[in-house]
């Protein structure tokens, strides 16, 4: 377990588990795999891996995290079933450092859910936190709606997980319903009622949906929890979960009223932050606190005037300590291939020889065809590479569209299918369409195309698009990207990679229970 | 001036100002116009409408404004000068109850910007408050930066401001620095030591950099403010302002243990919140709280089953509190102009018969084009038409794109320029980039492509795409949108659109002061 100390504050990210249930939200195994390694090196205390029993690809995830983890602990999730705990077990128990993590919502909606009364709810929770803590020395407990729960319940059922032997207590505000002075008064109130409490570490868990996510984890903190829970962006069901580049960046800047401490090294946010976005298709707005586009920038005369004349006039934090380059500088045609390995390092991806090769012929096809390549086409590079490589079985030969004023528009493309060639010509609403049209002719999947966005990444007219495509097929999401400097090249690439992964997902994907 | 009662707070709305000024978020004075029509009709209590001395535009447009306003205080901004304090009275003594805003930063760290000493300084604040005064009965006055000004310092010319005729005292988070409960400590320390502060209404304007703009404005309010200053989506520079959609329904969710009101209809907010994303180009990521896509959407399996059963288990507010129609019934080709009048009316646009004519017309070229026409479709398509209709000087008249992977991508393209024909061919990176090439060698203008986005507003791979485009050129900035069910043609219009504003700037816009 990792030592808590009164001033330290122990991050725990749920981006893999509850930032993956938002709609849509939904990551492969290797991105997944990815996106740990990255949180593991950032300094995130816990990270919580996935839902062992929701789905065989979830115990997947997690049974891999843990073999691979360096010093988080790895957590997985369960509901009050001894079943649930022990999948759960046999996916995280491959780590160095495990923890079971099981909920049961307590509130009296959620009471009746199971249909339990009080007494058989915490008998319950007596045996479901004894079954955990024989199998795993760390064990977390959360009554799910605790903020809507009777204080006197809350109270018994609490005492009765820590008797049982869990190691952290986590209070959800499962629907995003508190707000500060209540979220700290809950916590005071606990830390003074339940017998025992001075011997576990609260924990925090706040949902955003009226925007007080940070500001409820912040003045729990305050009155004693040791552990927040948060995610990556804050993504996350509904209006998502506490971001954790918020409550990481306000404790370090206002660490004069709040001097608490953690072990993220934030210079890494901004890399997380992209990386989140790209895979989970979330777009961050430009607004958004620390890690939006427009965070750092400035635009009124006044404002401007003032950080010409001191930056602290109008800025609290420096762009470099969440990983923000002040300015980026642009690699073209002419750059060899240690200026690229170099940038490439600055961006955090640590490239083997074999493996820069191929980023380095990628680049050089990108460098022709644009002036200056940016960070942000780097970034989709790789992205593109990742998402590419791990499913094949369609691929886009050759594609030429006509479109314009006078329709209809039409799309000549050649695919392999399983490494042979099919041919066909499509029209449509507009170039997408009709290359989207061609991509069914060829392969009739009976799927619905959910979202697309289309991301201009990169400064300049030749700018890189980045395209986001999301099929959706009963029980079935998937999500694709590409990037090239042709948005209609890219959609048919992201269409397909989408694609791919569905017809995976149909193959594999035990049903969830 | 609108009463305010002990239990009752007012909503200043500053998205025409301080969410203007947010890099790239430029609006047209007729988008302006409109913005304020749907504020006003929603219940905000005073709206900033602009900074009448920064340029001739923001004048005409507060100036305008002004005269339209039905329930209202239309309000100014002005800094610490006789000039720019009588520019603002000019622009708003048109409205039925005007209101000037004048400001000074207190902070060290502003007082050495003017060079200024602390005498100077509050000499310069009792003339120019008093000036204001007398020429208008409602004053509001604002220290910038207050949270970062000397305590002892900040009472004084709060103080001086109050004896000067101030009847707000607007306490400004320039910088997104404090938390709640120092947020509330503030002000109850402000009530208790400023001579006079019993008979003027405080206010709270707060930053999101750190994530807890919501939470410090409703704990201001918990010790005594009456009045938040916010943004439609929070936009604004930076991370934005406080968001009012947020802290309108945390009031309204919480009133039990927040037992304030305001005069806001909350089921026009989402109307205004997707019109302030079009008009700004600023999107509204899906995670937000109260207006993301997100907010009301539920996945994992847990969540659903819950929600079936009973939707108060994960839900505090109902879809429809906020305006969002729970299931909307999509137009098709066969819907006649009255089912298009009325659906529009739900949509928040009242048709004049001339106008319906014209709209009607551009619907049923879309419903040719694709099978359902989705309420986001016709929001699109008015959008087009608000910002398309005032500036013309331009026009797309034929385009025609080939394409693909083997490049190079070229576009055909036909412009009218003030009414004479113009066609070239060009090629380019992708079919975008040819089409941008093309419009430059057709008007080579100078200016940069800065922004470059694509949304597909609707479900359906015949999906209508919103493409909103920046170009900036000096100090000119100006943003074009369209919406096409052709990808390549909306960048075509979006970007002749935002050209045709630039020109336009360029022609009248003074420099700012």
């Amino acid at each position: 377990m990792t030592a808590t100390t009164k001033d330290h504050i122990l991050i725990f990210d749920t981006t893999l588990r509850d930032g993956e249930q938002s709609p849509g939200a939904t990551m492969s195994h290797n991105e997944k795999l990815e996106i740990a390694v990255l949180l593991d090196e950032m300094g995130v205390d816990i990270i919580e891996a996935g839902f062992p029993i929701a789905s065989e690809g979830d115990f997947k995830a997690v049974r891999e995290i843990a073999g691979n983890a360096r010093n988080a602990v790895i957590c997985g999730l369960s509901r009050a079933r001894f079943m649930d705990i022990d999948r759960c077990w046999e996916a995280v128990k491959h780590a160095e450092r495990p923890r079971i993590h099981t909920f049961i919502g307590t509130s009296p909606l959620h009471r009746a859910i199971p249909n339990l009364t009080r007494d058989e709810m915490a008998d319950l929770i007596h045996k479901t936190v004894s079954h955990a803590r024989n199998l795993c020395d760390n064990v977390q407990w959360s009554p799910m709606d605790a903020t809507r729960t009777e204080h006197d319940y809350l109270c018994r059922v609490i005492g009765i997980a820590i008797r049982a032997g869990a190691t952290t207590i986590n209070i959800p505000d499962t629907v995003g319903y508190t707000a500060p002075r209540e979220s700290a008064n809950l916590i005071t109130m606990l830390l003074k009622e339940v017998p025992g409490a001075e011997d576990i570490t609260f924990a925090t868990h706040c949902h955003n949906d009226l925007g007080m996510a940070t500001a409820n984890a912040l003045a729990a903190v305050e009155a004693g929890v040791r552990q927040i829970e948060c995610t990556i962006n804050g993504l996350g069901e509904r209006a998502g979960n506490t971001a954790l580049e918020e409550v990481v960046m306000a404790l370090k800047v206002r660490n004069d009223i709040m001097p608490y401490s953690t072990r993220i090294d934030t210079s890494k946010i901004m890399n997380l932050s992209r990386r989140v976005a790209t895979v989970s298709g979330f777009t961050v707005q430009p607004n958004k606190a620390i890690v939006g586009k427009n965070a750092f920038a400035h635009e009124s005369g006044i404002h401007q005037d003032g950080m010409l004349k001191n930056p602290e006039n109008f800025e609290i934090m420096r762009p470099e300590d969440v990983g923000l380059a002040e300015s980026s500088l642009p690699l073209g045609k002419h750059s060899g291939r240690a200026a690229l390995k170099a940038k490439m390092k600055d961006l955090g991806y640590e490239l083997a020889d074999n493996q820069l090769k191929d980023v380095f012929m990628r680049f050089k096809v990108l460098a022709d065809q644009k002036k200056e390549v940016f960070d942000e086409d780097l970034l989709a590079l790789m992205a593109d590479e990742g998402t590419m490589a791990a499913y094949d079985k369609i691929r886009v030969r050759e594609l030429r569209v006509v479109c314009g004023t006078s329709g209809p528009q039409t799309a000549e493309l050649t695919l392999t299918v399983d490494g042979k060639e099919h041919s066909v010509t499509a029209t449509g609403g507009g170039p997408v369409d009709a290359t989207f049209n061609a991509v069914q002719m060829i392969v009739p999947h009976g799927g619905r195309l959910a979202l697309y966005n289309v991301h201009a990444v990169t400064e300049g007219t030749d700018a890189q698009a980045t395209v986001s495509v999301r099929i959706e097929d009963g029980g079935h999401i998937a999500m694709g990207q590409s990037a090239d400097t042709d948005t209609v090249v890219a959609s048919a690439k992201a269409y397909v990679n989408a694609l791919n992964k569905l017809l995976v997902r149909r193959e594999k994907t035990a049903p969830a229970q």
